[in-house]
This record gives structure tokens, sequence and C-alpha cells, in this order.
């Protein structure tokens, strides 16, 4: 059979898939973005996990292609640079790289754009011809599909929604600047959001035993979800932060829908109720109470794989059969 | 010849052209939007103008349409509601009547529509893929072109940047909401700026001569062009924050250029710097000095009235000639 590898290069991890055209996930396995030895050891890693996962998966199959999303990459050049969570300081030749080693089509786009193709493909995004997607992870990713089209921009580097500002926000981000979305709105987000509340609140919380490096969103996620105040709280601030600038999208696309997906999206009400309610306080009063806010239908994580791998079957689609 | 109306309806007039197919003007007119007698007056002003226009167009000609663009508007139902700056409160019949009394075909979209249309078939825009159109009058108009296609929102109701929100702004806005852009990026916002600079600092200005009803952009802007500071203060403070939100708008978008149109953009540098200065200040490193910023190539306000009626050239097109 048949068969794509789909890459999902994240600020933590890699995840990579063996999947056939129907979306089917026959095999994956993820590995650290950030193993030791920087940007020279992820091809190793990389190429590893691939051999890897071909050995998992007991089928025959003949590889017709490898589609990777990536953040900040550049999908004329197949390189990825500039991107704030990653030990890539240069222009990574990542395509170059791997159509050497597979000798397969290699198709390369951002990661959030990546998610879209697979909410929209496959996932909550399917036959809805505007919406946007917040991928939150390490950092947040933004895609916007626009009359059924993923809006790319002039040199493909739309989607940084991540990196728009907040009002009265001095927390510096990875990216260089201050007061950026994802300084708020990110599992790394969620994390500064709980430090800040422990310090400025008497509030007790079962956070206070983690070290700063110990914290992260699953463990804030679990003690919300077990009625922890300091923890519910998080989630509050962040969803009403979400909420605020969301509003100022929907001024101006007038999405449908916006679709959640990325490992935070997994905390769903607590993220999703605080958000719609201050989007709905912001929004003109023709836009309320229309645009959905919808949580990823697809596998924690698996959208962006989906996105990635659909590359190769859409590029294969295109071409004549002769 | 055949010729179509253009209808552009503005927060304070109403401009009327008769347009060839090729985008020239073959005569045209305005009246205010605001007559006595509100929206039940609007109608039959509309009518005289008309008539109007065509007994000062001399030639013979067959109307082959009108295209309308207004604030606010269903273009769906054809009507125009809840716009902020118009006397129009309940959903205004337009295409109805202007079916009615014509007999043709009548197309209606949003203003700032209008004038992305007008800019990409005939001004600024021409051949650029991706911009976004800020139109600066009463308010402040948005659309943008994604992908070559003009997006208009899962119900034509995108395009609102004008209503976004402007950090640590207190000003209340025509539409119910506070702290909206268009509060300080508009003919209204500059003159509140004024208003407000007056009332803060010491500096002597020619602008103190006028009463809160007698100042405007113009005087303003001749103000600021004579070199009196304080007037050009208002113009620097506007320009950084339509540069600040529009660092946003191209971390989501990543456009090729953004064009500024409609009457306030004929102040030029005198915006363009500061928005320019403050833009590049807040882009990430990998959007910086990429994004042009354009005047409109247009005469003044003629763009939305061009690309009112080029609604009906492009229908005309997609109708089969049998």
């Amino acid at each position: 059979m048949e068969v794509a590898i789909g890459i999902d290069i994240g600020g933590t991890s890699t995840k990579i898939a063996l999947v056939d055209i129907s979306g089917k996930i026959m095999a994956k396995k993820s590995f650290s973005s950030h193993a030791p030895g920087g940007a020279d050891a992820f091809f190793p890693n990389l190429s590893e996990a691939i051999a890897d996962l071909s050995g998992q998966f007991s089928g025959e199959f003949r590889l017709a292609g490898i589609g990777v999303g990536a953040p900040s990459c550049n999908e004329l050049a197949g390189t990825i640079e500039g991107a704030a969570n990653l030990p890539f300081q240069e222009p990574f030749p990542l395509v170059q790289l791997l159509k050497e080693a597979y000798n397969v089509p290699v198709w390369l786009t951002k990661d959030s754009n990546a998610a879209l193709l697979g909410e929209s493909r496959y996932g909550s995004g399917r036959g809805i011809q505007n919406f946007i997607l917040i991928t939150l992870g390490t950092g947040l990713g933004s895609s916007i599909m626009a009359n059924g089209k993923l809006v790319k921009g002039g040199s493909g580097l739309a989607g940084e929604a991540g990196h728009i500002r907040v009002a009265n926000n001095n927390r510096k981000c990875a990216c260089g600047k201050t007061g950026c979305l994802e300084t708020y709105v990110s599992a790394l987000g969620l994390k500064r959001t709980a430090m800040a509340l422990m310090a400025e609140e008497m509030t007790e919380s079962d956070l206070r035993a983690y070290s700063f490096e110990q914290l992260n969103a699953q463990l804030i996620y679990e003690a919300a979800s077990e009625g922890d105040t300091l923890a519910r709280q998080v989630f509050e601030i962040t969803g009403k932060v979400l909420g605020d600038k969301m509003a100022e999208l929907v001024a101006i696309f007038e999405p449908q829908a916006i679709v959640l997906a990325g490992g935070v999206s997994a905390a769903g009400q607590l993220l999703i109720d605080p958000m719609r309610k201050q989007m709905e306080r912001e929004l003109l009063e023709f836009h309320k109470n229309k645009v959905r806010i919808l949580n990823t239908s697809l596998a924690t994580n698996e959208a962006a794989l989906l996105g990635a791998a659909s590359l190769v079957w859409d590029q294969k689609k295109s071409v004549p059969v002769s």
C-alpha cells in the first residue's frame, strides 16, 4: 500500500506518522526537538525515528512522499528559519535533507497551516469555508481559512497571531518582542500566569509545591479539574485574554468558527467558557452569537500530522496521471 | 454607450457616478447622507441626484446596472443595517428600492469592499494578491485581499478593523463600544485627538480658534502643513496608533502592501511616516521591511465609486453571452 510520512515539528517534541490516503495513522512516534546537540543532532534523530517507524509498521508499503509542518519555515526555500522555540538558528535546509535521504517528493508548510489543513480535511473544520485555527502548544500558532482557501500571506509567513500584542502585557516573548499573545495563551503562558498569580495572591494552591521548571500545563489542568481555585483562575485569565484578541480577529474576518487545537486545547470548557464570554462581550452587535468556538475533533496533536501528510495526497492529485 | 452607476454611501456624504467599463468616470455628484428627514429622505435625495447626473452627462447611454458600496450592509438581503454613522436604524432595503425604480441589476457590497475592488482593479492594489485596504473617512473601513480574493467572512460582515481595540483607549465609539481604532484613526478621530491635546498641552496652536463643531480633518491637515506643532502631533499620534494595529494585522496576514484611501489619506507622509515607524518597530524580525505602505493612486474617494461600479461589469462578465 501507499503511505505518506507526516512530520509535525513542535517547540517541545517532533511527531512523525505513517498515514494512508484516508487519513488513517498506521504508526506514529515522537522525539524531543531539543535533544542534546542542537540543530546538528536533529536530522539524525529524525532519520532514526523514521527508520524505527517503518519497522513498527508490519505491512508492505511504498512511500508516496513526506509532508512537514514546522514553525517559521520558508516554504519556497524549503528551510526552517527564525523559529523562536527551536534550536535552529540558521536557515535549516530540511526539505533538501529529506529529499536526499528518501528520494521522494517533500512538502513543507507552517505548522499552523498543516494543522489547518488537517482540521479542514478530517476534523472540526470540515465543510467550513471561513475559520480560524488556534493551535495551543508551547507557543500559539494560528492559521486562517478564508473563502475555502488557506491564507498564506505574501511569502508564506502569515499566521503569527501568537505575536499580536496584548494590552498592558509586559512579558518578554521568545521572539524578542514584549507583550505577545502567546506569553499568555500557550502552555508556557499558563505556567507564567500561574507563577504570577502565586506571587500576587495568598490563595492556597497545590501548584505552590512545584518549581517553575517542574510546573507544566498538564499539572495546572489537573489542579483546575480538582477545583484548585488558583489553577482555575489561570484558565479564567488565559481564556479572557484569548477571547479579547479573538473579538478583534472576528471584527476583521468574520469567521464562522474558531477551532482550538494543540495540547492545551484539551482543557476544553475551562478555557472555552471564559474565552467565549469575553469574545461575545467585545464583539460588534451584528457579529454577536454567530461565531462557533470548536475544539478539534482529532486526537491530540494529530491535526498537524494529518495535515502535513495531506500535502502529499493533495499534490499527487494535482499531477495528471498519464 | 453602456454605463454603470456607482454609489458610495459614506458617513458624511453619498457620492454617485456614471462609470464606463474602462473605469472612466463620465459624471459625478454627491449629497449629504444626513439631509433632514433621516432615512425617509435618503432615497428621494438619491433619486434626485441620479436624475441630475443623467442630465449632466451629455451622451446617449444605456444603464447596465447599479453597484453600491455602503457601511454595514447585508449583501444577501440587499439592506443596510446597524451602520453606526448613518441615520438608517432599521434594515434599509436599498437594493429593492433601486431595482424597482430603475429596473436594472443592482449589486451591494460593504463600502470598504467596494474600495478594495476599485484599488485592485484600477488603483494601487493592481497586481497585488495580498493586501489590506484601510479607508479613512468619517470612520475607518478595512478590507482584505488574500490569495487574490476579497475576504468577505461567513456572512459578508468581515472588514471591521475600525472596531478593533486600541490599548488604554477610553474613547466611546459610535458603535456603542469603547476604545475602537476608529476613535483615533479617522477624520473624527483626528479631531478628538486635537481636542484632547489642546486640553493637555500648553502649546500655542491655530486649532485653538475652532470649536469642536467647526474643527475638521482638513483644518488639522492645513495647520500641520504650515508647521503647527500641535496639529503635527495629532498626525504623529494617529499614525502611531494605526502602525501599532497594522503590525498585528501583518503578523496575522503578511500582506504585501497596506493601501490607504479615503479623505484622511490625503495627509500622505504626515500620517504614513509615524505609521511606518511604529509598524516596523512592532513587526517580527522576518516580517520587517517587507510590507509596502501605499497611498491610493485614485482620485480622492473614487476607489469606492469605481469598485461599486465594477460590481456591474464583473457580474456581466460572469453571465454567459448567448
